[in-house]
């Protein structure tokens, strides 16, 4: 078959002389295969030349060639559509909307391949080892008690097995210090035993929260089990009562199905108390009319409370000063709790309640804040104060400064107000729900800790530990107190005038004559801040302290400036904060420590180091460091950054607050269980229901 | 400038002898417009034949050219990249998965901007009218009460203002039949008013699912008042005490915040009596040592007290007997209720309690279900009982069939068993926990309604209706009542003979001596069929019928011989179950009916049909459909369709089971709900925890 050039030159001008600006391209087909059904037709193009219909125009397919069309003749492939901005718009968006909603599809799908295989069918659990001690525990210790010296699971599995011959690590409470504790220990070199009334964590910061149920009380918690699984744990649901430190036990007490207390001993080798605190009742009248706020049960019996009162206002057998009384809800305490706990009933009130209760109930709703100090979240900087009273302000409530509550009665709270000029006002006010959330004391069996060891112990609110968080008066390394139960004793002053008496009776000399010198000083200094880090701030010139102190300008110091000197500093550091941010600290620094003790203790015995201070050769002495507080104060937030830096903030704020507990959540679960609630409260509301 | 052909034969000959058989299409750009930075690159291809190198292959664009490669020349652009299979399939699955995490992206943040908008900062709630009756209402009524003629809500929004003229249709009750209705009433007919001590409506068929944390409680409840917006209704949240049916007022009661016991009536036009029956105590002893599980609280004390024994098992100072008794969990009752509580709890025991608990327990944990007739699941097919009880037998559940709980003690139960010879033995059970759910009685308000409306109300278990379940005894057309608290009479004979009397008197002839032709018989079968559809199926064959009951073959029926027919149809007849589905239909069957009668009522009372019986003239007889019955039965289910056909399967039939609920579930927020429960489920498991 003689060939013709594929275009004629009469097609290509016709081309030109039509577009003549742009460029043109040609596309043909030059040869066809003939197993084609449009052979015929493509055959019959090669041998005609094109009419000017037959030239069309394509889409430039690259950027190459910025023209806009181009010309196509011999080609009989179907042209590429040129469609309208819209349908192009359409189809994207179809397209995208095809393959995100089939990709969800999958995902769904997914999870049902996976729950599937979440039944389990067998019912076969094997053989179980349990050791005859463990069912019948031998008694022994002071009391003759039985001693819990194996425990029913210690047979359950390869690693626990592995676990019975290493140290008997027990852990009292299962709050902030310990949790964090367990998520940082390794899990091959103690034997946990956790000891707690509760068999859940609960993240405390987000109980005002679930009071008003933005937040599920579920999300908040996780069993105490699945975190102490990680080292293969071990937990027993009892109240500590008291330790025998000599016998190393502690003395645990449960009641049985009858109700009747039974008591045993946990043997320990090391032992760490984390039992936190109890409401501090500052010997206030009538406080079983109040509510508290520090477990998940509280929440409840407020959230009950809460929609008792609104129902019982709804009826029309409730006269109108009856019904003014049951919708005051009074707090007590303007620390972070009840300021949270305010906001959050604020929003239950404001955004869910006028939706379904009558309008009469929102219109005489009244939320009071009493406050001891001048301003609520007095801990805060005071520009956050001043906001959070600015934001209440507008929101209608009434914030109370000054004041002191005196007696809660069902029906009202009596409380002084200190006026302007000093005098101390009694005031009355009715109320039908009273929120208790100011400070906490010690708990019992920390109380009966504190007596037995004595006047080493001498703080009235919590067990004293040294800077290694070892409790002051137990052999030393073997029991630890951390959290809300504990506080550091930052004795700087008799710690170090201790030593620097042991330093001169060393050079045969009389403490009260020795005379330091600055490289001396120096010295004592380096001391001072290993053994408290916190006090790291308050000697960082210490030249300038030198000659400050010096006051006989002698070039030395003697004893009576050097204790001057560590008084001042004592005076500087203040004790830690009872917060979870604290616990969480002391938790995981206690884990490092035992973890590092546990792989450096056996080398250190060996080298006779059996009775030094083996957490002093371990690991440093514990510092804390102020991450900063966070408050939610009703569609908005406050964060105290430290340093007199800070934030306020609206909508935004609310998201980087919830962000932050989210992070700090305590696991996956809790975070998607978080997660699924807010989504809830966005799309349906709170629950106005109580059960 | 003189064009060439664009491409020269050579150049095409050389693509032919490379590829003959494919086709080949030539893209050649004839024309390049001078503002492209190539264009000294495109006019030099235009002068020069294009080497053999330049002729490059393209995927042909159309499926019209099923070729594999085509001739491409002249143009620059740059050229489809020919890929490997993989990187094009890796490519698709990349654009997918971008696409899918972009969408739901996207979704994420739509609920975002959504959820930013419905954080309410305004406090402003504007004024509020409520009426002077409703702050202090009158008093009046049989016990001189306050009267709420006026509720403080009624002046809320427009369309409530609006309802005030409208009859005033008062509902007892917030459970399956009142919610039927609400759902189904018109918003615009009646002034409606709920009267509940729950503010909630429970899907009770879910409930046994509740208490081991399958789902949790919030997503088995709907606020009572969220279902009530749709009509605008009103909630009281107080307790149903008795009706003054000749005043039309019930007496309701409430204790106030003191604790008092308050009274007062709310006024009605029409009734509704929907307050579902108590749990049968069927006289046994020691009740007070059982759980039941009716309402949600008390599927929280179920999962605690499981909670509870599990923790007390695992002390040290628990006694192996000890140790079993607190294991064993005894179910009473044999019913959809009894046998899902018992398979949720075998699912906690056999999923969960294994991965976090000791292993001892497991292997020492037994599950009892005490059955007093033959059977599990006695109401299903057999073929269904069968399969349930060899499911339990599989895993371990202990079913005891003939058994009958004599007493329960704190730490056994005590139960006869009938032998195989029809002997009553006493056996005993050591349990730590019994579940009774065994049958239903009587509410108190319901019996002293029926105690008020005497003989007429002889009914000992539920109060009688007719079948437009209208109370028995009451003014016609003032009280109804539907769901667990009634049953509907189904006394055929009694009514027909009345109406035959009627027929009879009417043509002045004596009752007794009364012969029916059949075509007389069709009319009365006729008649039985309009007021009592259930015996539709019982009068198919209405000949046949005539014959067997024509007993001396005088082709007309006599008086006795059609008191025969009746009588027998009757014995045929059973009562209702007493189950949500009747509940349900009950409560949409009334709705619609009011729905009729609101709009018929006026037009009928024009045409003096005032005291007629509008019911009768509005709309048909009360019909129930029993669409089957289903059962869960531990990681499977059983479905009864009815007229003998049933399922039974593993997995796919707990989904299928679980869809039907979903699909039956009150609204939205309960069906997310449930989906978020069983996607945590299969996440994460059951919580185990107690609070």
């Amino acid at each position: 078959m003689p060939l013709k050039p594929a275009v004629p030159a009469s097609a290509i001008r016709v081309c030109l002389q039509q577009k003549p600006t742009p460029s043109y391209r040609l596309t043909a087909s030059i040869f066809q295969a003939p197993h084609n059904a449009s052979q015929t037709r493509q055959f019959r193009l090669f041998t005609r030349p094109p009419s000017s219909s037959q030239i069309t125009t394509t889409k430039p397919t690259s950027s190459l060639f910025p023209t806009k069309k181009s010309a196509r003749a011999l080609s009989g492939a179907p042209l590429p559509q040129r469609r309208s901005p819209v349908l192009n718009f359409a189809y994207r968006t179809a397209a995208v909307l095809g393959t995100g909603v089939g990709f969800v599809g999958i995902l769904v799908l997914a999870f049902f391949a996976y729950d599937a295989t979440t039944y389990k069918e067998s019912v076969n659990f094997g053989e179980c080892q349990v050791s005859e001690y463990a069912l019948s525990p031998r008694r022994g210790g002071p009391k003759n008690l039985p001693i819990a010296e194996v425990l029913i699971d210690d047979e359950d599995t390869e690693e626990k097995r592995h676990q019975k011959s290493k140290p008997k690590l027990v852990i009292l409470g299962s709050g902030w210090g310990s949790v964090a504790m367990l998520k940082q220990l390794n899990p091959d070199d103690y034997h946990v035993t956790v000891i707690s009334d509760k068999n859940y964590f609960l993240f405390t910061p987000m109980l005002p929260s679930a009071t008003v149920g933005t937040l599920e009380m579920r999300s908040l918690v996780e069993p105490i089990r699945r975190i102490l699984s990680k080292v293969n744990g071990h937990f027993l649901r009892a109240q500590a009562e008291d330790v025998e430190f000599s016998h190393k036990l502690v003395e645990v007490s449960q009641a049985d199905a009858n109700g009747n207390q039974v008591r045993f001993y946990v043997p320990y080798d090391k032992l760490v108390i984390a039992v936190g605190s109890v409401t501090n009742p500052h010997g206030v009248k009538g406080l079983e009319n109040c509510h508290f706020l520090k477990d998940i049960n509280d929440a409840r019996k407020i959230r009950n409370q809460v929609m008792k009162n609104l129902e019982l206002a709804c009826l029309p057998t409730t006269s109108d000063t009856e019904r003014k009384r049951l919708l005051s809800f009074v707090v007590s305490g303007g620390g972070p709790t009840g300021v949270e706990f305010a906001a959050e009933l604020f929003d239950l009130l404001n955004e869910d309640l006028t939706k379904r209760f009558p309008k009469l109930l929102r219109n005489e709703i009244s939320v009071h804040l009493i406050q001891s100090r001048g301003h609520i979240l007095n801990t805060y900087d005071e520009t956050l104060s001043k906001y959070a009273e600015d934001r209440f302000a507008r929101d209608q409530i009434e914030v109370l400064t000054n004041s002191r509550v005196k007696e809660v009665k069902p029906d009202k709270i009596i409380f002084t107000q200190r006026g302007e000029n000093g005098e101390s006002l009694t005031k009355e006010l009715p109320s039908g729900f009273c929120l208790w959330s100011t400070g906490v004391s010690q708990a019992e069996v920390c109380q009966r800790i504190a007596a037995k060891l004595g006047p080493i112990q001498s703080n009235q609110h919590a067990l004293e530990t040294d800077t290694h968080l070892r409790l002051n008066g137990t052999p030393l390394g073997d029991v630890y107190a951390i959290g809300d139960c504990s506080t550091v004793q930052n004795n700087v002053a008799d710690h170090i005038i201790t030593f620097v008496r042991g330093l001169a009776f060393k050079h045969g000399k009389d403490p009260e004559t020795l005379e330091l010198h600055f490289s001396d000083w120096r010295d004592v200094a380096a001391d001072v801040k290993r053994r408290f880090p916190q006090a790291v701030a308050h000697l960082k010139r210490l030249d300038k302290l030198f000659s400050q102190f010096d006051k006989d300008q002698s070039g030395t110091l003697d004893f009576g400036e050097l204790r001057e000197l560590l008084k001042q500093i004592d005076s500087k550091l203040t004790s830690l904060p009872a917060t979870a941010q604290r616990a969480n600290q002391q938790g995981v620094y206690l884990a490092k420590k035992l973890n590092k003790l546990a792989h450096a203790a056996p080398g250190l015995r060996a080298n006779d180091i059996r009775d030094g201070d083996l957490d002093e050769a371990c690991y440093k002495a514990f510092e804390y460091t102020h991450l900063g507080s966070l408050a939610y104060v009703g569609n908005s937030a406050v964060f105290d950054l430290g340093n007199g830096r800070s934030l306020t903030g609206g909508l935004w704020a609310v998201y980087a607050w919830r962000s932050v507990y989210f992070a700090q959540s305590v696991g996956v679960r809790t975070r998607v269980l978080m997660a699924m609630d807010w989504l809830k409260r966005g799309l349906f509301g709170r629950d106005l229901m109580s059960f």
